[in-house]
């Protein structure tokens, strides 16, 4: 029996083990949004530090930062071989509305084939293949085909910000030779994939204060400034009615899809209006005309409303003109947008709109760039074939409307080919109550991850990633333009 | 002594106890809008029949309802002497945002002359200084001048329906001469009012539905409606940019204000623009043009935005598209519209204006009309006589631009001339956190309260409200067109 092969028979044979692994992983209530779960970060990162322990990485422990630890673990028993860096995160979206959940976000179950419990696609499922696929080289060969370093952040979901810091001043931390994340979605359940392009992103938040404290709306209705009303205004005023953001200069540095661009989208599976339509579950989807749902979807910005914040919230009415209300809204960026210009746009669309009996301010959050990957590199190729015998299906290479932050500092500023390997589905309720995670996909994503080992070991070091010489791996707008 | 001489110097030794009193009234957390505080509101009632018995009221007791009991209690020493209904509510608004308290609602604290408490002013202090004005009587004289009947509610502030449904089935019940409501506010500190004229209200609230659930704003941003975007538009289009209500038909049945109104109304003390603009808390005030503030408040239609629930409202960030979205807002009317019209209307122009791919609806909660009293029934003329003495200063008629639905069963149903005599202040944060009452208003309201039963007590029976004839006694319109 090859190595690789007795690694494929062991993950199948241990499949029942994996669920019950992942069942663990994902009962964590492990939210970085919220202050008071760090205790729970901690704890799930701890449980990590020891299962990668238990399965023979090296080196697995936490590192500190100033906020979630970052869990650290290492392989280097091959040392003419290549270095892959795995990269996933541990944290977790908020649950709320948690009365919208059929069970408990932290007690995950099966049904129907499908593992429910908040974060098991986003991100714990998907990080969890690469942890078994690692158990399997390990348990069954007591090796592995190349070098292995994982990198698993608690923050993914409020912004990365340490882990980026980490980078940045540790660089040798991360040194390898490629990167994979499985943080995405395939087209469909079976049908595999990778990701070549993502979304950048900017969180903002705009505020809207009127009357010192809250008022009788009898009382002062028709004279005293409403919040509530000026910030659904101001809102309102971001959008045009032609479906695009009104919000002046944020389509000036858009890249024009090409043609030749827009041919290969339009012959990518699972990307057609019908199919897109019916994953939004409303029958009609009125946006930007000229362009197909798949590119609205990953290759235009787009702007939405994350939560109002405004008033009496509670059963019944409450006659009351708030003293504040706040919105939280996200743009999503494509090549070759750059945030810090949104930024600066938003802010005096806002300001400029804002009416002058209020005190408006808008605070931004969390920035990503977009990405774009060229999907002739090698170790994306060696990926395609990994997918290829994991799922015994032709993948495809797709677009991502979503955003993950970390894989800019990856590319661009370590120089890492990063691979996007997704085992999600767009409708495994990411973000959203009922979040779930298909389980044939845990099983087949480990197998395709057994098989990534053993592929991209066949590709030479790249010499990328050495520290002080940054190879350029195609920055957002370098390859598309 | 004469009687009154004695009920107002039993007062005045009592002073203390009336404060005592209060603050346990104030103590029981009476929320009508939740349903989880049932058992609150029945032991603020009992309490507070069992007051009523312990001052000398007779029949002192509980009436049953569908929802919050109704406290009744009555005094019938006086055979051939007018009945005085006094009305008032023991029940109060919601507490929050609760964070913004500076001490616990239902524990009230003194503080510079204020006791603070959730319902210290809205409408358990002011109906307080009627029940300080019984005992005094009661106490002191061991009679009254005149019959008096107490109805107390318990849901003022969810639209009145039970105490409403309870008058127009047992009218008896409410059998009276006249009525005093203590449910209003003064101009200003120390300067007594009487209320003339009340705006009607219209409660509703929009829902704007979706995507069947949740949505990840990254990878269905720009393709997904979005229906906190959505309940932004249809807010913002309920307004015109000349600060007048959008809705169409709205205006159609508005009084014009008649020159020898607008001049009483410029008479009035305590309304000047620089007086309502100070107690907003905010240095402008834009709205409808060619209006005072005070004509604004108290005489235009208003639409106020009361509440905003939509998507994610946790610390940090969410990318959500949230699948529903809602709004409370509420309409207040004056002379001569109506509630019903009014609806249809709002109805028709947000089912006009909703986008097609949400589902949206509006539902409707609690109506009532506007009021506008004739000042120089005789009633009146006593209570301001009364205000006279009790506040040792020249009492003046105002207008609230607040909505007390019951006035309207009592005035036009029953046929009462109905006094609405205010204790509170514009700034005692009704409905708002820190709500609280001015002691020397509870002081100053009770030796009123006392003045008005010998005022009230001069006048002959006015044989209105007798079962089956309905004088009238000025509907909304008939008065001043």
């Amino acid at each position: 029996m090859t190595p690789h092969a007795a690694a494929i028979d062991y993950a199948r044979t241990h499949r029942k083990g994996a669920v019950e692994g992942l069942k663990r992983f994902v009962s964590f209530p492990s939210i970085s949004a919220h202050p008071n779960r760090r205790a729970d970060i901690r704890q799930c990162a701890s449980w990590l530090v020891e299962h990668l322990t238990s399965i023979g990485m090296r080196r697995s422990r936490l590192i500190e930062t100033g906020g979630s630890p970052i869990v650290s673990a290492e392989w280097r028993g091959a040392p003419n071989q290549p270095t892959l860096l795995i990269y996933g995160h541990y944290d977790v979206q908020p649950v709320d509305p948690l009365d919208e959940w059929q069970s408990d976000p932290f007690a995950p179950v099966v049904r129907d084939g499908y593992m429910y419990g908040r974060g098991a696609s986003d991100d714990k499922g998907q990080l969890w293949t690469h942890v078994a696929a690692l158990e399997a080289w390990l348990r069954s060969t007591g090796s592995m085909p190349l070098n292995v370093r994982c990198l698993f952040e608690g923050e993914e979901e409020i912004g990365s910000r340490h882990l980026m810091q980490f980078l940045k001043s540790r660089p040798r931390e991360a040194r390898a030779d490629f990167a994979v994340i499985s943080d995405m979605t395939m087209p469909s359940a079976g049908r595999p994939a990778l990701t070549y392009a993502l979304r950048g992103s900017l969180a903002f938040e705009i505020t809207v204060e009127g009357p010192s404290r809250d008022l009788h709306a009898g009382m002062f209705g028709g004279v005293a400034p409403d919040p509530s009303r000026a910030l659904a205004e101001i809102i309102s005023g971001l959008f045009r009615e032609d479906g695009r953001i009104a919000v002046g200069g944020v389509y000036d540095d858009v890249r024009v899809i090409e043609p030749r661009d827009r041919r290969w989208m339009a012959s990518t599976p699972g990307t057609s209006d019908t199919e897109i339509l019916r994953e939004t579950g409303v029958t009609a989807v009125p946006g930007e005309l000229g362009y197909t749902l798949y590119e609205r979807q990953t290759s235009r910005p787009a702007l939405t409303v994350n939560g109002i914040t405004a008033g009496y919230q509670g059963v019944g009415a409450k006659s009351v003109i708030a003293s504040r209300a706040t919105a939280k809204l996200s743009m999503r960026l494509v090549s070759c947008q750059d945030p810090g210009r949104v930024q600066a746009a938003v802010k005096a669309h806002v300001m400029r709109y804002a009416p002058r009996e209020f005190r408006v301010n808008v605070r931004f959050g969390a920035s990503a760039l977009p990405v774009e990957i060229d999907r002739g590199e090698p170790i994306q190729q060696a990926a395609m074939r990994a997918l290829r015998r994991g799922f015994d299906e032709s993948p495809s290479f797709i677009r991502s409307g979503g955003t993950v932050p970390i894989v800019n500092v990856l590319r661009n500023e370590l120089g890492l080919p990063t691979v996007l390997m997704g085992f999600g589905l767009r409708t495994d309720n990411m973000h959203a109550p009922n979040e779930r995670f298909l389980l044939s996909h845990l099983s087949r994503g480990t197998e395709s991850a057994i098989w990534f080992l053993a592929e991209a070991a066949r590709l030479k070091t790249t010499n990328f990633a050495r520290v002080g010489g940054r190879p350029k791996v195609g920055t957002t707008c370098a390859i598309l333009r």
